[in-house]
Parts: C-alpha cells; structure tokens; sequence
C-alpha cells in the first residue's frame, strides 16, 4: 500500500512526548494561575458560525477565517479568537450570570497566514475575561494572573515587562491637542502600525483622514510622552484615564508586580473594540512579538446585540511565551523526577511485577510497568532515561526472598519494598 | 446594531463553568489514570489532511468527515478520529522511537451525523495506545488505566462492565465450523450490526457474501458460546488466541479489576483493523452506547506506509460516560470546598483586602477577590454558592484592629488573620 505523507498539515502542530512537557509547563501555569485569581473555567467549540465571527473581527482578520460549509450548506468557520464566542455565550444568559464574572479558557484559534518564519497557523491561547465591573481592579487582577502564571513558568520578572497604557487617555492628549473625537478611532488604527510601516505611510493615513500638516506633527508629539506625570500635565485634573492609570499602578505595586508595569503610550492595540486601558507584555529587549495582551473593552456585549456591560479581557498566546521561555531557560524542559519504574528478568517474574504495580498504583502511585523481560544493564538504562524517581528491578532472588529492592534514582539509596505485602510508599 | 444567533452552531456544545465541573472531572481523572499507568502525552491538531483520513476510515465514518478546502486549495478535514494521526506521528518516527511506546491523549474529534436524540457532533475522547509489543500485558494495561479513571470519576464497579472478546478466537471459531478464512472479514462486519438491524438482515448479508444456509446456521449458534471454557472446548489445546484471552483474565484479576471483565462473543468492534482482543465497556443494564471501547490492530501503521508493527488502542469518549455518572450520581457535580473568598464593606477597605489577597496567592492559596464593596449579607450569600472553603470579610473595624476573621463554610469555625502580616495558611 501506497505511503501518504507522515508530516502535519502545513502550519498545523504535532505535539510528540518532548514536546508536551513544554506545552504543560504553560497550560498548567495558566490554568493554576486562573484559578489562584478566582476565574471559572468555560470553553466551546472551536468550530462557530461564520456570521458571528465576521461581525466582530477587523478587516484583516475575516481574510484569514478558516471558513467552510457542513453538509446541510451552513456557513461555519475555525474561531480566529475566542472574544466573539464568549460575548455569544454571555448575551445568551446575560439576565441570569451573577455578574461581576470572571472566567478562564484556554483555547485553541487558527489564522491563515502566509507562513514566514516558523509562523503556525494555530496556536492555544489563554483568555481571562472580567466581564461586569468598571472598576479598575478587574485589570489589576487580570494582569496579577497572568504574572503569576509567568512567574510559574520559570520566566524572571528581569526578562520582561508589561506596556501599559489607555485609549481613553490617547484619547483626551489628542483632544487637548486640538484634533477632533471623530478622528480619534483612526488615529488609533494608523499609530498602531508603528514598527509595521514607516512613519511617513502613518503620516499618509493620518493626511487621508483629513488631518493638516499640524494636527500630524501634534500627533507624533504625543509618542513621545515617556511617564504619567508628563501626560498628566497635558490633561484635565480630574481626568477618569490618569486615575484609573494610577489606580491600576498603585494596585500592582500592593499586589507584588508594579516593577514589572511601564507606561508605555504607544501601546494601542490593533482591533477597534478597546475603550480603555490596553497592555501587552514584552520581553526586555523586545526581540519577539507580544507575550500577552489586552485591554478594556466596554462595547464588547453590544456587539453582538446584548446589553452594553463594561469588560476588561486578555489573550496569552502558548508560541511566543514558548519561544521566549526556551530562549532564556534553553530547550529542554527537565521535569521533576515522580513514580516507580519496574523491570524484570524473565516471565516468570512477572507476576511478581504485576502484583507490585497493582499496589502501588492502588496508593495513587505512577507505574511505569515495563511489558518485556530485560536484562538489568538494559532496565536501568532505561531507567536513567525514564523520568521516574523510583527503579525497581525484579529478579529471581527477590521474587523467593519476597522482598524488592528501588532505587532512588536521585539519591542512589535503596528501600525495601516486600513482594508479599509492601511497605506503603 | 442587529443581533446575531448566540447558539452554539448545530451540534456544538458550550461549556458553562457548572458545565466545566463535569468536564474537567472527566478529562482529570483521564489524564490522572494514563500517567498512573506510564502512559506519555502527546497530541496533534485537530485540522489533518484529508487524504490521510480517507486511507483509513471505514466507508461511513468518510461520509461523515467534514472536509474543506484552505485558501491555497489544500484538502483539510477536522479529524473523526485520533488514530490516523497516531499512525503518521510514529510512522515518521520509526526508526528512533523507543517502542515499545505507551502514549495517551484526549482528543477533540468530529462527525457529521443527522442529530437525533441530543447525539453531538464533536466530542472529546481519551485515546490510549501501546505500540510495539505483542504481549497481553498490553491490553492489561490499558483495560487496568480505563478502570482506574472510571473508579475515580465515582462510578461505582457494580455499574459497569467491560465485555471481552477476540477476533483472532472467532476466526478460529468459524474455521472450527467450516467456514473458509475469506469469509472472515464480511462476517465480523455483519455480526457486529447485530441489535442494530434484525438477524434476517445479518443473514441476507452473509448469503450476499457467499454463506450457504448451513454456514450461516452455525454462525448465529457461535454467537450463544457464552463462557471461554465452553469456545475453549470447539478450539485446538494450543489456541493462541485463547491462551490471550485467558492471560487477561488473570492478568486482570491481579490488577484488581478481574470481576468487571466479561466474557462476550458478540464483541466484534466496527472498523476493519482489529486483529486480536476487542473489548466494549456497557453499564450493566445496556441502557446507553459504549461508554469506551478498543482492542489490538496489529495493521495500524502499515496502513499509513510504516512498517507492521503490533498495537493495542483505545478511545473513551467524554459523552457516554458524562450520561452514566449523571445518571448514577445526579446532575451535581459537587466539587470540594477550597480556597478563599475575600469580601469589604467600603472602598476604605480594599486595600487591605487586596494586599490579604495577595499575600494568600503568593503561599498558593486560590483567592476570590470581591470587586466591589458589598454588605455583609450579601457577602455572605454569595461566599455560601461559591466553591471556597473560607470567607473573609473585612470592616472598618476590622482594618482598625489589624485583624480579620476568617470563616470556615464546612465547620463554621473562625480563626483569625492578621492584616498587618497574615498567618501562614
């Protein structure tokens, strides 16, 4: 019979024993961190309706949708994010979720893309929604989760920062500035190209926008604001954007990560949907792509026809974080050694092997219960390679002495372990 | 702005966080048993090449693919089932694979059927498989981590069943009766529609495939062989296939879980590819489908192009077993108190309840952080529905005194925290 090709379809992951050591070292971390911060867990299907998906996602973002029609001709399509189908189940319930929510998932999102550099087409992606509360403390705790769930990953808090900023205070230094509200989304889109294209090409946008030489020259002025205090200056005392952006400052430095907080005003984001606040995470010398990002976005619910309800969210991507992790930490991901492997002789032993893997299995115990006999140079071979802590090798002295010997594997000592009734581990 | 469905799209389910409860008990207690038993993780994507898909399945499941197109004209399929995808994983790796292999994952997997009955259309499937040894031990392994996370679900061993047979004994069977080896195939794709269609149907089909009258006699009498002692007795002393069976039995006797095995000739199994020992799990009284099922298909890689290489696999999905325990257990799904929530009666107090909060996340403690200043009854009502342990709630006084109390839910104990410099929990 003819071969077909062994690979993974082009941009798609196959994730073999090595690698998943990897991958749960972020899942884990994610899911634990979630939890120590409060937020339930929810998910849906990765497959949503193609309508619900174009109705909130930009422009660039509907090209690269995964679309495809089932067999009764309804338009489905793989989610790009997992924004739109959480708005969806929220509006479903919205007159009964005990509101403020906080909820997690780690989802998995496609995005056709043309492949440059290792790019996937896949990937996993941590959500943390507050939905419910226009309270500054939502990001807080949000950006508290996602610390831990680095800090737990093994990242130092010297390899990256969080970049902070807010729309809404963009927002009132362009007003100050004298350029209108209704040139504001736009100039959110054009500033947010910068490091994609050249400035002059940010500057045509602005100009097709209909903004003057002047207007332009006062809008890249303001990217050079550098602190909180200088853009305090420029915007009225009472400002609702500079007291959540203290507010917010103030409560990560209580919660233990204000060193890792940076005001940064060329944080904007790309989709349209933000209205406050808006981070992303990088490392130190900036050398990948964002690690995490997010913001506030109170329009999210109207969006797909629900009642208007205030909300703050992210996404954490598992490939940037992965590449960073391995760039700093190196490729192999040791794991704690945990559990018993067993060998033995000959099948006359076996039984013997057996039985004791029954009981420590039964004590909540991991077995790795060898299926052939082999000689011992070859069981502790395998052994050492094994990321098991205990090695228990049968043969048949043991099995008519009714006692086995494990090796710790870490400490080379010996323990008992009777074959008739063992010791309780 | 118009309102889209917020369904989820046809025969897709939403996981809610009551929903999730179930959810993760079920994929817990799965990824738990498989590493009990050595089992290694690994995974893959849910989006395979169709070809791939198409070599393997039988001709319904082919049907039931849904397949598209990405944007560069590339045949895509979401995957029916995970072995294919195993195949093609060691198929590429063959040659440096430490088999044998012992591997699990818990898959997503797709089929589009008419929806009766509340059937899905996707739905998520333990799939444990040991590739590279022949030994019965495998299926004794596998049979022994499917028990395990079945015990820990809490489903009661007087519950359930698993059924046993092995396609290799009723070959020997049917060659002991007469019927030529060629004919093999056809009947094991026949009798296994049995109590799907009515025998006269089954009977047509073995006369299409060439049965006389007599052959097909003696077929339905071997489908009343109802112990092995009585099939032992029609096949020769030194049946391999027998001698298999007869070493999972006592295999599993010494695992422990001897009493849930049964012997059932009617096991057959769908697909083409098993060779040996088949099995199917039913609760006792066959009121639902299979809740897992599997067996050796010492085919599988050469099917892909690999080398022949013996196997033994299975595929536990999460819907079958979620009716069972519901059934058994309720709808409830009761999760053990644990944690804290923390609640304040004014703004005055936040701080010091987010810096408790984060000095209780930093020992490892979950912490539900109220967002909002709240009286204490309704603190406390909500404290009573959520999964915490104990309740924090912290006054004016409180803040005065240095100290809180901290509630315990279950023994409506309290004890006391310091808000200066909280006791290690």
């Amino acid at each position: 019979m003819s071969t077909v090709s062994f690979e993974a379809p082009r941009g798609m992951r196959d994730f073999y024993p090595e690698d998943m050591a990897w991958r749960n070292r972020i899942f884990d971390a994610w899911r634990r961190s979630a939890r120590r911060f409060g937020f339930q867990p929810y998910d849906a299907c990765v497959v949503e309706s193609l309508e619900l998906l174009q109705r909130k996602s930009g422009e660039e973002v509907s090209e690269q949708i995964y679309a495809f029609e089932d067999k009764s001709g309804r338009k489905l399509a793989l989610r790009p994010e997992m924004t739109p189908t959480l708005a969806r189940m929220v509006a479903a319930r919205q007159s009964r979720l005990p509101f403020p929510i906080k909820w997690f998932t780690v989802a998995q999102c496609f995005r056709y893309e043309r492949m440059t550099r290792g790019r996937k087409r896949e990937h996993y992606q941590l959500n943390m929604d507050i939905i419910g509360s226009e309270d500054v403390l939502c990001e807080a705790e949000i950006l508290g989760a996602a610390v831990d769930a680095m800090r737990s990953m093994g990242m130092p808090d010297g390899a990256w920062r969080i970049h902070v900023s807010s729309r809404a205070l963009l927002g009132e230094l362009l007003a100050a500035s004298g350029i209108p509200e209704r040139h504001h989304p736009a100039v959110f889109i054009a500033l947010d190209k910068r490091g994609k294209i050249d400035d002059s090409e940010i500057a045509d946008l602005l100009r097709g926008e209909g903004l003057d030489e002047a207007a332009i020259g006062k809008t890249f002025a303001l990217l050079a604001v550098n602190s909180l205090d200088e853009a305090a200056a420029m915007v009225a005392a009472d400002s609702k954007a500079m007291a959540d952006l203290r507010g917010l400052f103030d409560l990560a430095h209580a919660m233990g990560y204000g060193d890792l907080l940076m005001f940064d005003i060329a944080v904007i984001r790309g989709l349209s949907y933000y209205t406050g606040i808006v981070f992303e995470a990088f490392d130190l010398q900036r050398r990948f792509r964002a690690i995490f990002g997010g913001g506030r976005y109170d329009s999210l619910l109207a969006l797909v026809g629900g009642q208007p309800t205030p909300a703050v969210g992210m996404g954490f991507g598992d490939v940037v974080v992965g590449e960073v992790l391995r760039e700093i930490l190196g490729d192999a991901c040791p794991e704690p050694r945990a559990g018993y492997i067993i060998g033995y002789m000959t099948p006359e032993q076996r039984s013997a092997a057996v039985t004791l893997a029954a009981w420590l299995r039964a004590d909540g115990e991991t077995v790795d219960l060898s299926l052939v006999p082999q000689k011992p140079k070859h069981f502790f071979a395998k052994a050492g390679n094994s990321s098991a802590l205990k090695a228990v090798y049968i043969g048949p002295d043991d099995v008519a002495s009714g006692t086995a010997q494990a090796k710790n594997l870490q400490t080379r000592e010996f323990e008992s372990l009777s074959l008739a009734q063992p010791v309780q581990p």
